[in-house]
């Protein structure tokens, strides 16, 4: 055997032996399955993003197994969200790429690593971009959804685990985003950050409760909390401000009130249970002087959805004094400085922000699904588009150009 | 008849005749009856401020009767509060003199005027420097308790329902204070601030409770609600940030962090339920910073009663991500801005501001009164001094000192 090891290379292969070819072939095939065993990876298209701001290019990409407590899923749709657009242009934060971006989606498990206990192959599922690990003071906590091992990361393009991608070309990495990488046919994903739904529910409607449509809706239904009949303004009426009207819909409001600065955006509106319409560049005052007068003092609730100060600071001025509350959605500059009299405070207004609608992804998730499965909560307005995976790139020119709310992407198509 | 108006001044008494002497005392008697029946005034001693600064005077003081929705009280205990304090010394607003000063008091109803229904003679109440009129949207708000008819008003000297003084001096109108006007034997209040309490409570204890220690104790148990085991941080330790540790020592709260720039202030603060004592003097970084190392992140809750827009900033950020709730108390001045990066509020902390702890006075000071009776609440510790009415000065000798907590002024010695 050991000249079968030493002289292999150096004969030609007529001059093997017979039983030699068939012990070096069982090796051979042994030596497969071990290693496919040991990275079991699979070969999948995915739009990567190789420079900030240029087209994806759907490529053939290595997808490793799932390691410890973390899952490989399918996806089936995924949909676009600003927030895609806003790291793919890499305008202002540390770009990382070529990269995966993608974090609204709907898919199914393929395999699961070491660990998970609560999901198998073929439970459908959302990703979502910031977790719930069970096990923290946050996850703990009745109040909060920022779990410590989970939050949001968004210079992070690894796995936690090794601190490795699974995503590779021809063994050169290529990074994650905010945990999900969802433009991919299959991408890996911490358990954590995967919320298992009622499979009956249609993954090309409920994907786009992965981030904003959740967010919008939560700020409103889990922190604002309007009572029936009561007035809520809603500061953007883009597809967070739209879910967040939607929450003052289901909750009952009377009157809902939107704020834009593009007059377009009423009509569209109007499906979400908008009443009416202030665009502040039609007054010389505050808007919040405006809606006080419309509300004989202010509104019950405001919910602020676009990340401009300005609109955060007329959102919290504009609430009733007495039991008034803001809820700031947005996500603001680097350098804004919220700024306000501190008497508006002690007039009993309350100002609270919120991360996700202060939905715990695994633990509250598959309840928003529920809703839209009881029709409380209606999820097709907000879809607009739809394209093939192929096409991915119209679903960026689409969100560009301010066409529309959500985009699908079938993954299959 | 005629003959006996036109001459009766132009007559040596000896030539009226008898029978006109007889009506002529008749008709005074009735003129004064009807007087008395009309006015009855009663005249009392007041300690009156006839200048911003300058010592009380006690004077005898007429006090009218009750008009429509009033009541005239017997006031037993009053004490000083800082506000009494800071409109006798009339920096920076408009002066209103002479006034009779006094806020926190307990008396006993001595008549009621028409429209009164829910109080009689002999009823033990707390006078209240703000309302609760029972009807606005406000005081039929779960929420609010900053009643639109009754809301305190410290520019208003008069009494609502004819915009007339209670009180005069030989026909000098002697301006009100937040009308409750206590600093004097009887004052006349509007009903709606008035609460009816436990007659078996002691008055020369609960009475703090009119402002205050309410007000502190309030904004911990109604606004914050801490819970048990958690971390609160309380700036300010004067009374009311006393109370509002009182409140969190009430909830259980596990740590209860001081914090003051009088180092001599912590001893006291230790019966209250303080655990820990910082004083940003002593620190080179900003307090929130020392705090949030101290608990790991951040208080679960804090509660803001110096007034100083400094501490506002730091009460907010010191609070923990995902939980943390701070409550602003104190009073700021009137060109302060509240300045903050508006991702404090998108890591899921709540800003509120609280009037009175949120208590509606006619609705929830019995219920407070009982947590004293029921030993939860300690309001002895709060009552430093006493003084006779007649020595009212030194209470103000005292605070401007700051020399103790409450000063109790007993009005029958």
């Amino acid at each position: 055997m050991m000249n079968l090891f030493v002289n292999y290379y150096q004969r030609p292969i007529g001059q093997y032996d017979f039983i030699e070819v068939v012990i070096l072939f069982l090796i051979y095939v042994f030596l497969c399955m071990f290693v496919c065993k040991l990275i079991e990876c699979i070969r999948v298209l995915a739009a990567v993003a190789w420079e900030p701001g240029k087209p994806l290019v759907i490529e053939e990409v290595e997808v490793a197994p799932p390691q410890t407590m973390e899952v490989r899923l399918k996806i089936l749709f995924t949909s676009l969200c600003h927030t895609d657009v806003y790291f793919w242009e890499a305008k202002g934060q540390t770009p990382l790429f070529p990269r995966i971006f993608g974090h609204e989606a709907g898919g199914i498990v393929e395999s699961v690593g070491e660990g998970v206990t609560d999901l198998k192959p073929g439970d459908h599922v959302l990703p979502v971009f910031t977790g719930e690990c069970k096990e923290c003071r946050h996850c703990k906590s009745e109040e909060s959804n920022m779990c410590d091992l989970l939050r949001i990361n968004t210079d992070r393009g690894v796995m936690l685990n090794d601190g490795k991608s699974r995503f590779s070309i021809n063994g050169q990495p290529i990074f994650h985003f905010v945990g999900t990488s969802t433009f991919s046919e299959y991408t890996v994903v911490h358990v954590g950050c995967i919320a298992k739904i009622n499979p009956a529910a249609p993954l090309d409607k409920v994907c786009v409760l992965s981030c904003g449509i959740s967010t919008g809706l939560g700020a409103t239904l889990n922190v604002a909390k309007p009572k029936k009949g009561s007035s809520v303004a809603i500061f953007g009426l883009g597809a967070v401000g739209l879910a967040a009207a939607e929450g003052a819909r289901i909750a009952g409001a009377s009157r809902i009130i939107g704020v834009d600065l593009n007059p377009k955006r009423f009509d569209e509106a109007k499906k979400f249970g908008v009443t009416e319409f202030v665009n502040p560049k039609d007054y010389d005052k505050p808007v919040q002087e405006v809606i006080a007068e419309m509300t004989d003092g202010g509104v019950d609730r405001s919910v602020e959805c676009t990340g401009s100060i300005n609109a955060m600071i007329s959102a919290f001025e504009c609430v009733h004094d007495g039991w008034g509350v803001a809820v700031l959605v947005g996500v603001p500059n680097k350098d804004d400085a919220f700024k306000t009299h501190p008497m508006n405070l002690l007039n009993e207004k309350t100002l609270r922000g919120t991360f996700f609608g202060n939905y715990k992804p695994r633990s509250d998730l598959p309840s928003v699904v529920e809703k839209y499965m009881n029709k409380e909560l209606e999820l097709e307005k907000f879809i607009t588009h739809e394209v093939p995976f192929s096409e991915i790139n119209k679903a960026f020119e689409y969100m560009l150009q301010g066409d529309g709310l959500r985009c699908i992407i079938r993954m299959d198509a």
